[in-house]
């Protein structure tokens, strides 16, 4: 699908929102790709981010896939809007046994209130990538800012106030 | 509900697999309640933690509230079972807004391979604890171990092989 | 939980919206209880219901879960608020065999816009009930109705327009 | 992704299934593509299907994507092998306004014990296809038959026994 950004500087409102989430830094995530409807986050192996066998933990799975749908639906909002998570699912239907993981979100739908996302997370293992989880979101937008505050809000990741 | 673990030593099981998770110690976590079918996992606020507002970033309310579910039915699984996780969904119901995030898993039905839990996470602020998030989970039962290794596993947050 | 309901005939206007639609009458359902925030729906088994087993289908047991968390959530909207359904998520955690299906809805938080659910549903057998899926559900409060028409709507089943 | 089919009849197999299926007809739905890990089932607008606008009712849409991919699963099974519902998610993204359903499932990967699957609702108005649903399901697999029986089974849409 083929979208048109309601805000020229999408980008540096998604990018300015994913900055400011200390978590993302803290699981070593950025952003690769930021089109209208669509948005790429990818973190890299690390020991901090692993389960029982070393490979990436399903909370880490999750948290890429949670971001990538947010701010994909969040490259279609307007200047003042602020986006949060209202619900998703992740299913899990390969080990996350690789370098790096890669989440790409899409929008399927976006509506006046609501979107609704895709994102699929695939690993990177020997240069190819494997899907490793699949998910779909549903984001709220919010008029004007998040709690009143009117400023760049972004996947702030929880439900409304 | 109650539930009949198969495993004298299920919350020692527990214990270890969850000390084996890098991410969980990242991610500041820990188990306080190991029940037969029913496990807590806390963690205290930090700025590492947190979204664009300072609250608890969804990608840690849902790593909470996988680890509880999985960790829930691991208490009701064999001494040589692995587990992991299949699919989970999470609505995110209220801000993450407090001092310390408290996910409640318990398991609604164990089956022969599969187990479906569900977790609550409770955001507590001034004392209080407020619902942030509801989830559901699918669980997979590996006898004699993930891969193989024959070894105390738990939940590995991934596919299965 | 306890909620209060803002319209005094909430019950009047679930069991108004129930009638209308005729998919209820379809799979011979029928509204057992309206309280503020819970709902039950029932149906008796019926050989046009079943799968290949002769058991309730699961679009079956799907259909009564969505409608008792949509009405569940309808108990507590105003007079005239529409409502609508944005996602479900279904565990079939056992086989839905036996003589009639109970949904029992409840809400879990009741937003400005957005209320979260969760049902769960039991299938009689022998006199006992027996869990055999448990739901959670996303619903959106429309003011004023859906589509602009203003009157009473109920849980449409469908994205906001 | 292109998937090669254990058993040479699963076209048959799965039409055999479906066609055991009461609900299927109760619901007028009907198989329109069969092909490895994908399976299209499509139904008419017919007022016994409708909620109170008319349109489609969510458990008409969201029984329909069940089959869709509980039946493209199926085709990746083998000649002895049941399957059923472990779990289905619907994001209901616009009102089912039209005259026909259509329910387009596919795999995203089939495991040796668990399928994980997509499927897409559209509904047809003015000759044209619009997406009205996105669904994520995991679809189990039962090796010999369900309860032992042996004989083909199919999308039985309920837990595990």
């Amino acid at each position: 699908m083929s979208f048109a950004p309601r805000h020229p500087d999408f980008a540096a409102k998604v990018r300015a929102s994913f900055d400011a989430q200390r978590f993302m830094q803290h699981v070593g995530a950025r952003l690769t790709e930021i089109e209208p409807g669509r948005c790429t986050v990818e973190t890299d192996h690390d020991p901090s981010l692993t389960q029982q066998h070393g490979f990436f933990h399903a909370g880490v799975v999750a948290t890429l896939a949670d971001d990538a749908a947010g701010y994909a639906a969040f490259t279609l909002m307007g200047a003042l809007d602020s986006i949060l998570t209202v619900e998703f699912k992740v299913n899990l239907v390969a080990p996350a046994k690789g370098d790096r993981l890669v989440a790409r979100g899409e929008v399927l739908r976006s509506g006046r209130t609501l979107s609704t996302c895709r994102a699929d997370v695939f690993v990177v293992r020997d240069g190819e990538e494997h899907l490793c989880a699949a998910s779909q979101a549903t984001l709220m937008r919010l008029v004007g800012g998040f709690g009143g505050e009117g400023g760049p809000a972004g996947n702030s990741g929880h439900g409304e106030g």
